[in-house]
């Protein structure tokens, strides 16, 4: 069998009406706001992953989630780096923030007012599309990089 | 970043009316009749994958591929086997075999005359309903296989 080496992450979309709720990223690397998430253990369901993932960073209990699309790139190390999209509007318990960013509820409308990361608003039509199913970002050899859907 | 040891593949379903598109396996080692799929190629798009591995194992063009569910294990080696599992009922082309396996259409209600892959009925339901994203495969210390869906 042919493996390869991998990062594997989840990143969840929690919404309520109009609203979907975005971390501050406090990483360095990729700042700005996007959706919680986080890598996915050893031996780990993807599922329970993003369960623990969004208990850790939000203080929510979230249920009923939608695997809904896929974000690939390769890493400076030529690992393939996969981010696995869930969505929910399920959830309990009281929002809180991590040492990862600070929560918040931030309506459709009013996205642009936020430092968004730089592939967000892609990011969100793979979230919201049944149409796309995939995110790629490609670094081609000046350094620039091109976002595909797919 | 920690990354890991991976074999990232892709099962579809292709369906039409009552009737879905099956491959009588060749392979020693997972015999059986299943759903057509593949190894993603290094740095290659999830979506581009399926439909090249449609296009090789069934002679058919598909698009409108859905990703619908994950299914995931631990290979022997420790390297986590992730398949990505995508759905369609858009496709054209005229129906081949491949060295892979021999393609057939079957009717649903037909599925039991058939030598099932092991975990095939549980890998359907992942592909039909909606509330399931994920098939885990897990071998305990007899070395017994489990079968959760999440």
């Amino acid at each position: 069998m042919r493996s390869e080496q991998a990062i594997i992450t989840v990143l969840c979309m929690i919404y309520h009406d109009d609203e979907i709720l975005l971390q501050n990223r406090i990483a360095q690397n990729w700042p700005g706001v996007t959706f919680p998430g986080g890598h996915v253990e050893k031996g780990e369901s993807f599922v329970e992953a993003i369960i623990r993932e969004m208990k850790e960073e939000t203080g929510l209990e979230v249920r009923d989630l939608r695997l809904c699309g896929l974000k690939q790139l390769q890493s400076e190390d030529e690992e393939r780096y996969v981010i696995l999209l869930f969505k929910t509007e399920s959830f309990s318990g009281e929002l809180v923030s991590s040492k990862e960013g600070k929560m918040q509820w931030v309506k459709r409308s009013e996205l642009d007012r936020y430092p968004l990361a730089p592939d967000f608003k892609e990011l969100l039509e793979v979230f919201d599309r049944d149409d796309i199913q995939e995110l790629m970002l490609e670094q081609n050899a000046d350094g620039d990089i091109s976002i595909t859907l797919h």
